[in-house]
């Protein structure tokens, strides 16, 4: 299926980015097609020459993008990074400053980060994303968004250019906390295909027939499609690694404690995803936990 | 999206049918539909007089419905009520007899069934469906079957006139264990949605916000469609009942056990469906999982 996406025109405007990795440099690219003028920064200088090679503005750090764009993307690895890149920014934001985070960064990290940027009278969005790599290239990203109506509405031209599917589900925090959500789901189901599949195997059938003849009912899921082909081709080529899996279901865990929620399956789950990492499968698709049931 | 099914032209074929409940009345309905002369038995006599009086034939019992069908389909409750109508089926199989087993029947039991009806010279087929009431109303059921090729290509027609998409998954049982898997991957991703809504809850979001940020990403599947609806909305009119979803996994748990292999998220999922049966919420739609997390 194709589908016609409304592009905005960003034209005359500054857009800041920073941290351009496998997610960051083509989000980058993709707000550049919309006609606006990036000041980027990123840790390794690579792709920052590589991208001001092609018109791009380097600016040599956060402070040094925040002096000239009001609007500032921020996709880095992990909350660190994002405390990290915030003490550099936070001192010289201004009111007027807009900063979206699409990174995935810890639920309570944002808040405080939102409470921060508001002292200074700037706004913080926090805006992480779903997709990867081939969804950055093709602008096509779902978006999950957290922060004011204001600071939604401002980022919205600017998302609308990297993304597809864009949600403002509440206060800041909240785009995160549907990033956990998406992760558990993403990992709970992937185990789900996994054990399904190798219990067919097991019982003597073809996983792969199996999977042809469950499709379109009611297991039926992006998961059955994606992850549950590379589990019959025995191709765990990432895609998204084991170790990223793991990183993403202990910060949703870590949530679920500080929220006062028991959630069994989260555990299990994570605890079968450690166990890939321990037989040395840590950088393979996450798919590859079909390999702990199926030998 | 709506799809154009190629129906098949049963006039002139006749067609027992065996155990006309909520999945077996549509059933028989649908192959009345293209044109098949249906020879029906139930063990309660209200569905058997009501489809009488629509002209069909009624028998007295399975025996009765062999004596007057080549071709009989079974959709009974489970796997006993399915031994107790082979044993009053299979002393009377004749060569040229195709009985279809379309009810949730062990794979153990099945491959044993087809053996008898083998060495009566009679064909059995394993044929389970997925998709409930509502797919067996509209006859678009999925179909997942296990036998010969020649039981397979002579089920073909009435098949197609009660399903859409129908799989010959492998040799006998292979439909049943293609079932299988498919309630495992269906019981385990209501628990990846279950728990990712109520962690989102917890958290301070809004779990239909959180819901509809997620869709048309990874996370997509029918099961955030139509059970996380339930989920958000709080109505867990079955639908499909925990005490069903129970027995599925018990007996999804059962082959892994004769199959060798240790599953631990269906072991861990079975004990969940358990709790909430044993709270009182076993007559809900198994989509109430969602009650034990988020209160």
């Amino acid at each position: 299926m194709s589908e016609e996406i409304a592009r905005p025109d960003l034209t005359g405007q500054r857009v800041g980015f920073i941290g351009l990795g496998l997610m960051g440099k083509p989000m980058a690219r993709a707000l550049a097609r919309a006609g606006a003028e990036l000041v980027v920064t990123s840790r390794s200088p690579g792709p920052v020459a590589e991208l001001a090679a092609d018109g791009m503005i380097a600016a040599t750090g956060p402070a040094a993008v925040a002096g000239q764009a009001g609007t500032i993307v921020l996709m880095l690895t992990d909350t660190v990074a994002v405390e990290t890149v915030a003490d550099a920014l936070l001192p010289v934001l201004r009111p007027g400053h807009l900063v979206i985070d699409m990174g995935t960064t810890a639920v309570a990290a944002s808040r405080a980060l939102a409470e921060r940027a508001a002292a200074a009278g700037a706004e913080w969005l926090d805006a992480p994303v779903s997709g990867g790599t081939v969804a950055a290239e093709a602008a096509t990203l779902t978006i999950m968004a957290g922060g004011t109506d204001a600071a939604f509405a401002r980022a919205l031209p600017p998302l609308q250019a990297m993304g597809r599917r864009i949600t403002h589900v509440g206060a800041s925090g909240a785009g995160q906390i549907a990033k956990s959500a998406n992760q558990v789901i993403v990992a709970l189901t992937i185990g789900a295909v996994a054990e399904a599949l190798a219990l067919a195997r097991a019982a003597g059938a073809d996983p792969a027939r199996v999977r042809d003849a469950i499709r379109g009912g009611f297991a039926e899921s992006r998961i059955l499609d994606l992850h549950g082909g590379r589990m019959v081709s025995g191709d765990f080529t990432p895609g998204g690694r084991v170790t990223t899996q793991v990183k993403d279901l202990r910060q949703a865990e870590e949530l679920a404690q500080q929220s006062g929620i028991e959630l069994p399956t989260l555990g299990l789950s994570l605890e079968l995803f450690e166990m890939l990492v321990d037989q040395g499968d840590g950088a393979l698709d996450h798919s590859a936990l079909y390999r702990l049931f199926a030998r």
